[in-house]
């Protein structure tokens, strides 16, 4: 293990905010150790959003059933001078023992529904709140992000290239995950190719022609090198003249048997560039190369290049997945709904959370596409058969084993197909209706009202 | 070492867009040893924007003088039967040996100036590429927010609340530092605070409220297990009414020699509750109880209350300046300027880049505030003093230890302060002059000229 890399360093029980532990240690100092229900789930929308792929979640299994504190990061609390030694005992033998609810990765869910309900001893659900709030966004950001190109792309090809710009390491290997699970065909991410065993994809950069005294020289060489994987990179210093060497070296391929595979746009006009890169490459007999675009694409580019009839087969997407451009992050919370039997809620205006342990019921017709969802009570009779929350823990263990990506990108590709068209819009959504039960909205008034009488005095 | 701990996977050398690889891989097989200069710098502002903030180079130069490829990295690449057994062999035993000339970190610096340039041989400044943009940019960029934040808040202090929805572990971490750089009092995040020795913060949620059957309970035990740093969360139900609950646990732990350190808000009007909430505590005598604000906020809204005249003394930052909301990315590209003392140049379409290795020097008037730069070849003679691009890294090893943040933080406070008020403005700032010397743009137009001629016939 290398001292520098910095990731080391990273463990699982201190991604927390330190109120975690403050809280914690109250908990404990006040002997408070029953059950407590936390739902995470995403308030409301950004805009010109209407649904959301959950994601993230067996990364987070993992590093739940797995929590404990190490020793190091015990004698680092206990430097801070704000916790007593009986505490830190407790943490030290801290496990989670608990159960989690929630719904299986690539799942399509929509605004107050809960993505997943931990139930545990409050100490234990307390302290998991960052963790899981930071797991579970970023993965289910980039993966409802990749679902928009995928709606976009129409079938067309999309890789991942986003990894030199997402906020660190950790995001740009989620990001070429969360591609994989919605449909792309691969990343450029080396690391992302280990790691989740997805196919990668790469050739060259303005550097690697820039560095050949001429474009050609570059070109050859690189197809020497590549015989059989060769996508050549067109636009460093004028998109058809590269077009029209990208020809003369396929020639060359050719006489020796090999098959050029690609070439790269990366400016320019990419819809009309395209158009007359394909004239160029199929009047030389080119027909099976393929045209790659890239540059600043997303899925509002990527519909107006089809729109306009580009050329293009296969769409890579970066920075703008990378980072989820349009919607940088959603409103999501953590929000404790029952303690100790007992609905609880918070009434600060404008953040509405629904108490209780629940579940949700969708309906679809005949075709199976998606009509409407109920949110329940869990243990209501709610028609509309199985809950869309599974249990994936009970007493700290997994009761199945974690999913595969392919298993988990093969259901958002069932899921996707059920999601109305009017609802994938990109910019003016239709809102897939979710409606609230009876019992459920009851609870709720219920509990406020009681809540207004004890602390409101109304 | 945790084998669940997804972080421990990171390997640096892995952090690398395939393309690194498969360019490196043709350099190699062509024998091209030659020595490259490449230039790291952000092309344009985001809308809004004027300057940057220089962060991350203490994380990359660790990462790139302790550059290799572990055998666990080199049999991945094997098994992707891209490579060559010779090509993988050179891998095995590559390690960075040449230099880096970059601006210090807490360094203000503007669009088309290098905040980095490598110079080394090929294999080696390329194979990098992706790791050092994906390192300065979060770091810069988050820096570059939090700055925003400072000067907003006009010396009222600031916290750190993002890490529950940055990207990942790896961001939540660099937005911690990258507030404490810039002059926040620390962070909630309680690993930064491990790692990085940042003074961490933090208190309660509404779950903590809410577990207990009353408000009031949940104060007066949060002031018995943190007798000397309660700050209470008053907004759970009502904040006027949670203020009042305060005054009576101030005045609880006032007959006990203890203090309400302060209370915090977290919805609604902060502007209007902080006045109210301001009054309540100052006529039950409890003027030194502080007001910490949370919830949403960002440089805008810190701007807008303290416009306001809100009664705010600590504003805690969250998502905003996590995710770099307003400009979650920045157009930060790394580009081949020279190779073999060559200046080399892409003409594509919108994106310039100025050849060859370069120096920024900065003029200022006689109160230190800063007037203007010059961007300059880096052996010309340029008028003004010491260049700004100190070398950091010498035939692959540090010329200087690394700078400690305390160090960085000094720096950009100084920096800061240098740059004119109008340069500041978060909406319509005024853009910092940035003069390119005569013979850059001479090279630069010589470059092109030679280019137009060899590769398109001009």
């Amino acid at each position: 293990m290398n001292p520098m890399n910095p990731w080391n360093q990273f463990t699982p029980e201190l991604v927390s905010d330190l109120y975690e532990l403050t809280m914690a240690a109250s908990y404990f100092r006040e002997g408070m150790s029953g059950e407590a229900t936390f739902s995470l789930f995403i308030r409301k929308y950004p805009p010109g959003r209407s649904y959301f792929v959950a994601a993230g979640l067996e990364h987070l299994v993992d590093l739940v059933t797995d929590f404990r504190f190490q020793e190091d990061s015990i004698r680092f609390l206990a430097s801070t001078g704000k916790f007593s030694a009986g505490f830190l005992h407790h943490l030290r033998n801290l496990r989670f023992t608990g159960s989690i609810r929630a719904l299986p990765e690539g799942t399509i869910f929509f605004a107050d529904e809960p993505l997943l309900e931990v139930t545990a001893p409050i100490i234990e659900s307390q302290i998991i709140e960052t963790l899981a709030i930071n797991v579970l966004q970023l993965e289910t950001l980039l993966a409802s992000k990749a679902a928009r190109c995928v709606h976009a792309a129409r079938g067309h090809g999309l890789i991942d290239f986003s990894l030199r710009r997402t906020h660190g390491v950790d995001a740009g290997l989620k990001a070429a995950r969360a591609g994989y699970l919605t449909g792309f065909a691969g990343t450029s991410n080396v690391l992302a190719g280990k790691v989740y065993s997805i196919p990668i994809f790469g050739t060259m950069a303005h550097s690697y022609i820039t560095s050949f005294d001429h474009e050609l020289d570059a070109f050859r060489a690189f197809s020497r090198a590549f015989p059989d994987s060769t996508v050549l990179l067109i636009d460093t210093y004028d998109t058809l003249s590269g077009a029209r060497k990208a020809v003369q070296v396929a020639r060359e391929m050719a006489a020796q048997g090999r098959r050029l595979r690609g070439v790269r746009l990366d400016s320019g006009d990419l819809a009309a560039l395209s158009l007359e890169v394909r004239r160029i490459l199929d009047e030389a007999g080119l027909n099976e190369v393929q045209i790659l675009a890239s540059g600043s694409l997303d899925e509002f580019k990527i519909q107006a290049l089809l729109e306009a009839g580009s050329a293009i087969d296969t769409f890579a997407v970066g920075t703008h997945l990378g980072v989820s451009a349009d919607a940088p992050y959603f409103d999501i919370a953590y929000k404790l709904v029952e303690y100790r039997d007992r609905p609880v809620l918070k009434l600060s205006s404008g953040k509405r959370t629904w108490v209780g342990r629940k579940q949700i019921y969708r309906r679809c017709d005949d075709q199976g596409m998606m009509l409407e969802d109920r949110l329940c009570l869990a243990h209501e009779e709610c028609a509309g058969g199985e809950g869309l929350l599974e249990e994936v823990v009970r007493g700290g263990e997994r009761v199945r084993p974690a999913e595969s990506l392919e298993t988990i990108r093969a259901r958002f590709e069932r899921e996707f197909r059920r999601l109305p068209e009017a609802c994938k819009d990109l910019r003016s959504p239709t809102l897939h209706p979710v409606h609230i039960s009876r019992a459920l909205q009851d609870l709720e008034e219920k509990t406020a009202r009681k809540i207004r009488r004890e602390e409101l005095g109304d």
